[in-house]
This record gives structure tokens, C-alpha cells and sequence, in this order.
């Protein structure tokens, strides 16, 4: 039994004294214990590949930042090379696919992945969760379809995914096949998670926000869709497309348990959307930058908008890398200390 | 007297036949035209500081795509090289500040620019009117404050423009005092502009979506205001804050005329929240890179969406280098053919 299961009873709406708080990112740059780690590995795709090292990263935020719960390190790009189609994590540059999708002789050559394809991240979970010892829960995840297939077309980050956004536009049909693919892998992937240990389990979309409303909803919101209804029956589920603003009824309509908020959203507007759903979010990362009173009053402001009951605290998007590991730590507690009248 | 006023009647609320259309970056690398006149000049920077040449490119899409207005060919980087703060273009990556603004004696050291500053801007605008010999209005255009203040602090583009918000979040006062003179410079050059014969000001909030919503009205929108307030007199105004999906009817509060938005807001949504201003948008540039029957569709959708009175047609964003020309007037044909019923 879990020590600390704030965020599953946050999650399924039960009755919580404070409301939980983790950040996206906790495991990373932001943490000198992470760097040191880090440097242990010769790069970042054998950082990933590694599971001893990314359970030791995973435990860190919950013994030095104290947060509610971990979340497993991994890379939403993990599924594309379970799939077939590796990638390089170019430093200060971001991911890159020597080869990318453009034809459907390109989408019959990739695999569903099972979770064969990705034991590692498995054996993480597996050992973060020996280590973790009940203490919080650990989260699992993966990338949402649209934006793992925005990198598997576009074959790097980009401002506005233009190349993906055109195989859309002139493959939808292919599109469509791409997605399915990546989606039964995800599952897949996400159930072995479960059985591994993986208490509740966040979809990232990190670029939904290059979607208009209607092609969100063809190309994205469907695939999340079948990934809760497969998921949900196991473990709690959090839907986050970054910066889908247009979405959050139509995301609230899934089966997903948690809906999260990018800093954009206005707390009060989205607790109006959204009934029997809990929210997660949505501080800017930038916040963190600020003296300790703005911070103090800025997330006070935040934790009376969203309430305490049904909501998450965390940022609006990951942890910027060059914040300082104290003021990460004094927003951490600012949320913990929080009195609620 | 304009032989084709749609834009500034569309602007004004006044009646029209036909919803006007024009599209944000047509004098641009979509036309070939454009690159055989970008080829004259040395670089960049020397393009835009050649009146002749700016001229040559704002009249182009007129006599190639037949849209119902001009604007003139500029940067909005124009203001801070006007302020003392000069910046180069690098190719593939964009804009670069070799010094940028960091400390009260770098604001201190900066000039409020006046037309003397940007008398290359005047003269091209001058010969563009002359040009077009009243054929159809000339856009006039300039950066919002805050997304000036956001490359002369951050030095260059960037997806989080992180340093340019920890100024904000960590020098508030600084960065009002920036924002002032960058406000009381854009005011100066905006007055010319007119006086030179701009027809109608947009205002670009190219990077809004950076900040949350209170930061954007205590960042932005208050300058973007004060611009409004001392140009609407003489020209109307519109405001463009890309992804600010929050503050649309905070913008339609403002002496704006005609508001801006981006591919990520629902026409009817936003024709709810404005009343008595125009709607200017919002296809998804990307939306050119599909078939024609796709591009008749959702371009037909989109204009019954916004209907035809106080609405100017207009994609949500510039148009992107590598669609393809014939495409651009194909949508403009579909947009000036469109039979309203």
C-alpha cells in the first residue's frame, strides 16, 4: 500500500487534505544530482537505455525535492525506435531521425512495438518501484500519436511542424495508418507499464498546438482517445496537449481521469469546462525565475483558483533546466505548507 | 479616393460586397518574384533599408495575386535598430542581437526613435502609395511592445523566450520603463506611417502566446492599448496577438478596430465574444499545402463561419516560404469568387 497516495485520490476525485504537487521534468537538467547521474552514461539514448541509471535519476525529485510522486525517466521517442525508426538526441539541438516517414512503404516497414521492444523502460519502472517502496506513486507515460508522428515526419523539433502538418493535410489516409500504428504500440507499451507498476499514466501532446481545432480532433484527440479507453480500466490516465486550449471539454469527454493545463489556461474557466475530471497544472515554468514573493503570491493565487479537491499542482509545461534547484524546492514546499480556509 | 476600399470598410463595420482578402507575409519568399528583388540587395537588412526595392516587393502580390491590399515590406525589428540596438538576419535562423538589453543603463542608453530614424520605412511607404496609384489600401505595420522588448532582451528567436520572461518576472520595473520607450518610439513611427500614407496599422504581437494571461495584459495589451489609443484617430488599427486565445475580448476592449487571430481559434467562438470590431484570419498556413478540393472546402467553411460582413480574410498566420505560388492565388481566387448566400 502506498505511504503517500495523494495523487491516485486526487486523480479518481476522492476526498484529499491538500492537493498533491510533482513537476514535469522533475528528473532532469534542473537537479545537479540528475547532471552527475547523467554523466555516468556516454550519451542520452544509452542514458535512457540504461535502467539502473534512469531509476536512480527517477528517485531523486522524490528524496531531494520531496514532490507527491515520480514519474519513470524516459523520452516520449522511445515508441518511433521500438517501431523502427531510430533517433539521435543531438546536444542543445534537440532529437533528429536520420530517416523519417514519407510513404506508406515507410509505414509497412515499421513494427508494432510490444513491450519486447522496450524491456528497459520496463526494468525501470521495475526498479524504481523496488526503490520507491510505497513511498508515492510512480507515473508512467508516453508521447501522444499526433506528436510522435509530427517527429517521425518532420524528423526533428520545429516551430511549426509545417512538414507534418502537409502529410496530414495531403496523406490524411496514410496519416491515419501512421496512427493507428503508433497508437497499438503505445498501448502496448502502456500496459506493460501498468503491470510493471506504473500507478497512473500522463500522454503527453506536447505539440497539439499546432493543430487547428478540427484537425486536433481528427488527428489527435481520436488516438488519445482509444489510448484512455485502453488504459483506464487499469490505472488513472492524464490527458496533456500543450497549448490545445480550443480542447479541454472534448479531452474532458474521454475516459481520462486528469486533464492538464498549460499556463495559458485561466484555472477558473477551465474548473467551469470540466466537471467530475481532476486538473492538473499549470504555473509558468518561468515563475520560477521570480523572487520568493512573487512566487509565494503567484502559486497562492493559483492553488485558491483551482481549489483543493480534484486538483493537481504542477507546472504549466517542464521545468525550465537553468532554474535553481532551491527555488524549485521553495515552490515544492509553498504548495505542501499551503493553508486552505 | 481608393478604387477598392473592401479592407478599410470591413475594417470600419461599414457594408461590403464581398469579404476582402489579403495575407500576412505575401510580399515574402512564396513569390519568385520577391527572391529576384531579395537577390538585389547585399543582405537582408540592406533589403529593408532599400525604399525601392521594399516597394518593388509590397506591390508584387497586388499585380500577381490580385489581393485587396498591400503592405509594406519591413521588419519589425526595424524599432529596436532605430532605439540603438542594431541586429542582424542570419540565414535559416533568423534574427540576431549582438548586444542585447540587460541593465537600467542599457534602457538608459537607448534613443526614442522618431521618423528620422526610420525615414527608409517613410520613403518606401511614400513610393509604394505612389505606385499603387489608389488600386487598393497600404497596411502600415509594427511590432507590439512586448515582443520587441522580447528579442532585445532574449537576442534572438526562441520557442520559450525564457530570458526574456525571467526579465520580466525579475525586473518588472525595468522592463516597464523598456517597454515605455519602446511604446513612445513605435507611436512616433506608426504617426509616420500614416502620414506617409499607410492606410490602415497592424500591430504584431508575433510572440503573446509566450506569456500567461495576467502577464499579458500587465506586459502587453496595456501598450498595445496606448498604441491603439493615440494611432485610431487617424488609421484603424488591428491588433494581432498570436496565440493569446485568452484575451480576445480583452483586445476588442482596446480603440482597436480589427482583430487579429491565429488558426487555433473557432470563428463562432470568437464572433460570440466581439462585438462591433472585424475579425481578421485565421486558415491554417498549412491549409495550402493540401489538394484544391480540400482548400475549397475548409476555406468555404471558414468564410460562412465569419460571415461576410466585418470580417477580412486572412490566413492565422504568415504564409510559410515553401507553398507553392499557384496554390496562394487559388485560395484568394476561392476568397474573391466566394458567392455569399
Amino acid at each position: 500500500m502506498l505511504k503517500n497516495d495523494l495523487l491516485l485520490r486526487a486523480a479518481k476525485g476522492l476526498d484529499i487534505e491538500r492537493s498533491p504537487i510533482w513537476l514535469m521534468r522533475q528528473a532532469g537538467r534542473v537537479l545537479p544530482e540528475y547532471r552527475a547521474t547523467r554523466a555516468k552514461a556516454k550519451n542520452f539514448i544509452d542514458f535512457v537505455k540504461n535502467p539502473e541509471l534512469a531509476a536512480e535519476v527517477t528517485i531523486q525529485p522524490v528524496d531531494i525535492l520531496g514532490v507527491d510522486a515520480a514519474i519513470i525517466f524516459s523520452d516520449i521517442l522511445v515508441i518511433p525506435e521500438s517501431m523502427g525508426l531510430p533517433y539521435e538526441m543531438i546536444e542543445s539541438k534537440g532529437p533528429h531521425f536520420p530517416k523519417t516517414v514519407k510513404t506508406e512503404t515507410d509505414i509497412n516497414a515499421l513494427n508494432i512495438a510490444d513491450a519486447n521492444n522496450l524491456r528497459y523502460v520496463i526494468e525501470a519502472i521495475k526498479l524504481a518501484k523496488k526503490e520507491l517502496n510505497n513511498r508515492v506513486p510512480l507515473i508512467g507515460f508516453c508521447g501522444a500519436p499526433f506528436t510522435i508522428l509530427a517527429y517521425m515526419v518532420e524528423g526533428n523539433g520545429s516551430k511549426t511542424f509545417s512538414k507534418a502538418k502537409q502529410f496530414l493535410y495531403t496523406q490524411p489516409v496514410l496519416a491515419h495508418k501512421l496512427l493507428e500504428k503508433i497508437t497499438e504500440s503505445s498501448i502496448n507499451y502502456l500496459k506493460a507499464q501498468v503491470s510493471a507498476g506504473a500507478d497512473l499514466i500522463q500522454i503527453f501532446d506536447s505539440w497539439a498546438g499546432v493543430l487547428s481545432e478540427d484537425m486536433f480532433y481528427e488527428f489527435s484527440l481520436k488516438y488519445i482517445s482509444k489510448i484512455c479507453d485502453a488504459i483506464a480500466p487499469t490505472a488513472p490516465v492524464t490527458v496533456f496537449a500543450k497549448d490545445a486550449h480550443y480542447a479541454i471539454e472534448k479531452i474532458a469527454s474521454t475516459t481520462c481521469s486528469v486533464i492538464g493545463l498549460d499556463w495559458t489556461i485561466n484555472p477558473t474557466q477551465a474548473k467551469l469546462l470540466v466537471k467530475n475530471k481532476t486538473l492538473q497544472g499549470n504555473a509558468d515554468p518561468c515563475l520560477l525565475y521570480a523572487n520568493e514573493q512573487t512566487i509565494v503570491s503567484t502559486t497562492h493565487q493559483m492553488l485558491k483558483s483551482f481549489g483543493k479537491q480534484r486538483y493537481i499542482c504542477n507546472l504549466g509545461h517542464g521545468l525550465y533546466p537553468d532554474i535553481e534547484k532551491e527555488k524549485v524546492k521553495f515552490f515544492v514546499d509553498i504548495v505542501k505548507n499551503f493553508k486552505y480556509q
